[in-house]
Formats: C-alpha cells, sequence, structure tokens
C-alpha cells in the first residue's frame, strides 16, 4: 500500500498544472499540490494492479481522477462558503469566488485531458465510466443542498445520497483501473460493489466519528456536526426513532445556533445515546464493512494479490483484522 | 441552410434534459430550450455534410457542442453577474448562484455524455479536439476577466483573447463535423482555419455594430459596450492611435458611469470617428472574412457542396454576395 501512495505521489509531482494565463492555473495547481489522502487514484492503481495491469497505462487515468474529485471540492468549497480545506484557505477565500468557478471548471476538463492521453482498447467504455461517475457526483451534490432545506429526509434517501456522492467516485476509481488492465466483467462488477460498500461504511463511520469519536484519533473537535446544524444519518435516525417530543426537541436544537454549543452537542449526543442511534450505526458500518469483504472474496484473483486493496479498506475504516 | 437549422432544432426537440433530481435538470432543461441561433451544433452538420457525413451520426456531437457552449454562457453569466440572456432571466437570476455554479457542471458532463453516445473510428481525436478547445475557451475567458483589470492591453492579446473566447469553438464545431465525416486532415485544417477567421471577423463586427450600427439591423440598443465601459477592439485601437489628450480622455471617460451616458457615448465615438477607428476596424473585418473565404475555397470538394457553409457565413457576417 504504501508503494501505491508513493507511487501517486510520484504522478502528481512529475506533472506541470502551471500553463498561462497563470490567473486560471494558479488556484489549480495549488489544489491539486495540497496533497490530501488522494485515496481515488490510489484505488484506481491498486485496481489495475489487482488484474496484472501497467501502472504506466493507468497512471494518467489516476491523475484524471484526482483532478476531478479535486475540482468537485473547489465548487462544493464555494457552494458550502467553507473557508478552509485541509488546513489552507479555499480558493474562493485565497482568490475569489469567480476564479473558483473558472478554474474549477478549467479542472473538470484537465481531468478529461489525462484521460485522453493514451489510447486503449476499453477507452470509451473507461470515458463512459469516469462520465456516468461525474454525473452522479453532481447529483448526489444537488441531493446534500435539497436535503438541506427538507426535514423529511428518509434513511433510504440519505444512504442514496452518499453513494451518489461518495461512493460511487471510490466504485468508479477502482471500475477504470481494472478496465485499464482489461479485466473480466464479473470481476469488475464485484470490484464496483465493493468500492460503494467502502464508500458509504466510510461516510456513515465518519458522520460517527464527528458525534462519538476519539478527538485524539479522529483529528479534530467531535461534535461539529451538531454545532453545524447538519443533517447526518445520526440525525435522520433519531427523528425516525424518537418518541413525538424528543423528535420535537431534536429539530428545536437543529434550528437554533447558541454562542457556546457545548451543551447543545452534549444534549443531542445524550439523546442519540439514549436511542441507541450509536450502535446502530456501528451495526450498519459494519454490514457495509462485511458487503465489501464479501465483494473483495468474491473476485477470482490470487488471494495475495488482493491484499492492497483489503489494506487500503482496512486503512480507510481504521481498523486492523 | 434552413434544412440545418430545421435539422438541429428537431435534435433538440427530440431530448429529453430533465431527470431527477429535477432542482438540478431543471436549469438545464430552461438553458437548453431557450434556443438561440444554435450556430455551432448548425456548422458541425454543415461541415459533416460538406464531405458527405452521415446526420445521424453526427448529432449527438451537434448536442453535444451546444450544451457545452450553454454551460460556457451559464457560468459566464454568474461570473459577470447578467441579467439577462436571449430576452430571459439569467439561471443564476432565476435560481440562485449554487444552481447555476452545479447546473453549469452538469451540462458539462452532460457534453460528454452526448459525445460518448455512438463509436467512432477517430472518436479520440473528435474527443480530444472537443476537449482542448473547452481549455482553450476556459482560458479566453479567464484574459477576458485580466484584462478588465488592466489598461494596457495590445491588439494583439484582444486578437488572442478572442480567438480562445469565440473563435476556437466555431472552429472546433467545424473540425469535430468533418472529423465525422473521416475528411482528409489537409481539408480539416483549411475549415479549421475558415472557422477561425469567421469566429474573429463575427466577434470584431459585433463591437464595430454595438457603436456604429444601425439599431433597426442591430437589433438593441447600440452604445451599450462604451456605457459599460467594454474594452472593445475599437477602444483599444484608439488608445493605440490617440493623441495624449485623446488616451487621457478616453481612459477618464471609461472610468466613470454617469447617470445620463449619451452625452458618454456621443464624445467617444466623436474620438473613434477623429482616429479614424470604425474604417480601420472595417477592413479587419474585411481582412478576417477574406481569410475565411479563401480557406473555404481551398477545401478540395466541389463548389456546390459548400453552398450552406458559405450562406452561414454570409449571414452570421450579415452580408449578401
Amino acid at each position: 500500500m504504501q508503494t501505491l501512495l508513493n507511487t501517486v505521489k510520484d504522478i502528481f509531482d512529475a506533472e506541470q498544472f502551471v500553463f498561462e494565463p497563470h490567473e486560471l492555473y494558479d488556484p489549480i495547481e495549488y489544489t491539486l499540490r495540497l496533497g490530501g489522502k488522494r485515496i481515488r487514484p490510489v484505488m484506481l492503481l491498486a485496481a489495475n494492479q489487482l488484474f496484472g495491469g501497467d501502472a504506466a497505462q493507468a497512471k494518467d487515468a489516476a491523475l484524471g481522477i484526482e483532478t476531478f474529485h479535486n475540482f468537485t471540492l473547489l465548487h462544493d468549497d464555494l457552494m458550502d462558503k467553507s473557508p478552509l480545506r485541509r488546513g489552507k484557505p479555499t480558493v474562493y477565500r485565497k482568490w475569489n469566488e469567480n476564479t473558483a468557478i473558472l478554474s474549477g471548471d478549467t479542472m473538470f476538463a484537465m481531468a478529461w485531458r489525462y484521460f485522453l492521453r493514451q489510447p486503449h482498447t476499453r477507452l470509451q467504455e473507461i470515458l463512459n465510466c469516469f462520465n456516468e461517475t461525474a454525473i452522479e457526483v453532481c447529483e448526489g451534490q444537488q441531493y446534500d443542498m435539497n436535503f438541506e432545506q427538507r426535514d423529511n429526509v428518509s434513511i433510504a434517501e440519505y444512504m442514496e445520497m452518499i453513494r451518489l456522492k461518495t461512493a460511487v467516485l471510490l466504485a468508479g476509481a477502482l471500475k477504470i483501473g481494472a478496465l485499464y488492465a482489461c479485466a473480466p466483467n464479473e470481476d469488475i462488477e464485484h470490484l464496483y460493489q465493493f468500492g460503494i460498500a467502502l464508500g458509504l461504511a466510510f461516510q456513515l463511520q465518519d458522520d460517527l466519528l464527528d458525534a462519538f469519536g476519539d478527538v485524539a484519533v479522529f483529528g479534530k473537535q467531535t461534535g461539529q456536526d451538531i454545532r453545524d446544524n447538519k443533517k447526518t444519518y445520526l440525525y435522520l435516525r433519531a427523528l425516525e426513532k424518537g418518541s413525538a417530543q424528543e423528535v420535537q426537541e431534536l429539530r428545536d436544537i437543529f434550528a437554533s445556533t447558541p454562542e457556546n454549543s457545548d451543551a447543545k452537542v452534549a444534549r443531542v449526543l445524550e439523546i442519540y445515546r439514549h436511542l441507541g442511534i450509536k450502535e446502530e450505526v456501528e451495526n450498519t458500518v459494519e454490514m457495509e464493512f462485511s458487503k465489501a469483504q464479501r465483494s473483495l472474496d468474491a473476485i477470482a484473483v490470487g488471494e495475495n494479490k488482493k491484499r492492497p486493496l483489503q489494506e487500503l479498506m482496512e486503512a480507510l475504516l481504521g481498523r486492523k483484522k
């Protein structure tokens, strides 16, 4: 796994991102050099390797998928008015809104440039997968924005939203890597389902850690979703399970933004605990984790070749077997 | 030519643009149904026809190029804070800024979906042409925004900006249409140069008509560029040709936005006339028109087959031979 992380780092280090006009490309270089986990290109190369693919062929797709992902972050940060990304000012803050829009658009096109750099017998399938994934990610972001305006979002709707917003890009990256290696379609499908389950588990666990995580492990303040009145899986499930009185209290609390939010966080966590939300979400994460494991197991490739993906899954979900 | 306009209308009428979530797709349908001249898909199909191509093969690319063009308009209108497009409220006004960003992004991806719908032996070339054109259009928009902040833009820089912002998309549409018909590369190059010259001539003539046009023919109030302090070819050329005193006056006028702008417009036009700017721009338009004509003439195809493109050129530049 460490080898793959280094490979991806080398790919990005070797690439030039600044062209003329520099006002357009400086924010792109800034964004793509911030790093982050680069989990999608790592997944793509791991899937490629799983089927004995040639990393030199898949490397441009790895660049493409990460460039696309960063384009969505750039526009999401503008839409959500987020001040920070990976501890640094977001592009719309460091430059301005128009720069965030146009440099983002250009990054989407640059992602295509990377995908189009090399010929491949399955290129049309690869590009279709990339593009349909891109459309789904946009749809997921729209559902996310819609849900902010609604107070009757079901768990099923929430799961579909995070599937589109988060899981399909992980799954798409895996599928693309496998397509580059001309893997059998049946195995590609298993790999795709592995990615979906992994993405869902990862997102739900993120909701969980934000509420109940160990600050030292989580790496940031807990309870932030509650402070931000974010409608997570936990909140929506509590609305489904709570008494009429608890539901009303939760709605009231999530409509408020008190100066000192610690009491707010404490009270919401108390309700979550009382309703057994924590255990329930843990069970759902475990279920998705098992689905991911079964999908990985089903791939008709020697077990030792699956080790990097197994490690990636465990690292992403913060667990050791 | 009328046949091609109808063909393009039929293609758009037959296409579905609304999917779920409708909050994402309603603005897309609104934009794509507004119509407009749809000159780029018409050009694409005309180029395809010129080389005996199959319109059924090229029709999805026609959809793709117009969807891309409308995506750029959607984001440009937001960046420029334009209230109206084709006489109707712009998307960011009718909905909001986030909708304009995300529905725009989705339109870019939809454009790709259309391009990817059908296989083609030259698909990678077609997609490369589309994507490199898209990147150039973004670069053109960035130069346009840069120039608003600068007061020393040269004519050469201005021409390069409108080449990127306007001409390459016309030229790209023509090239793509020709690629679908598997035209010889030499003819594709002539056609591309035809598109560049046509695009430049069209944009310069637009600058000219805005200042000196007949309101009845132009269809909107003249002098708007001057009221908006827009740095057109005319203004930049006047800065190059004017006396120190005239240059200072122009700069002062363009730094002001008086309540009653008629006097402002009148004075600027007086300076333009005194410096012979009108004739000079007319000559430049004529030169680009001739270049376009020569490029069209150079294509190794029977003259009668060129008639639709000839007519399109003349219609676009508002002249009859």
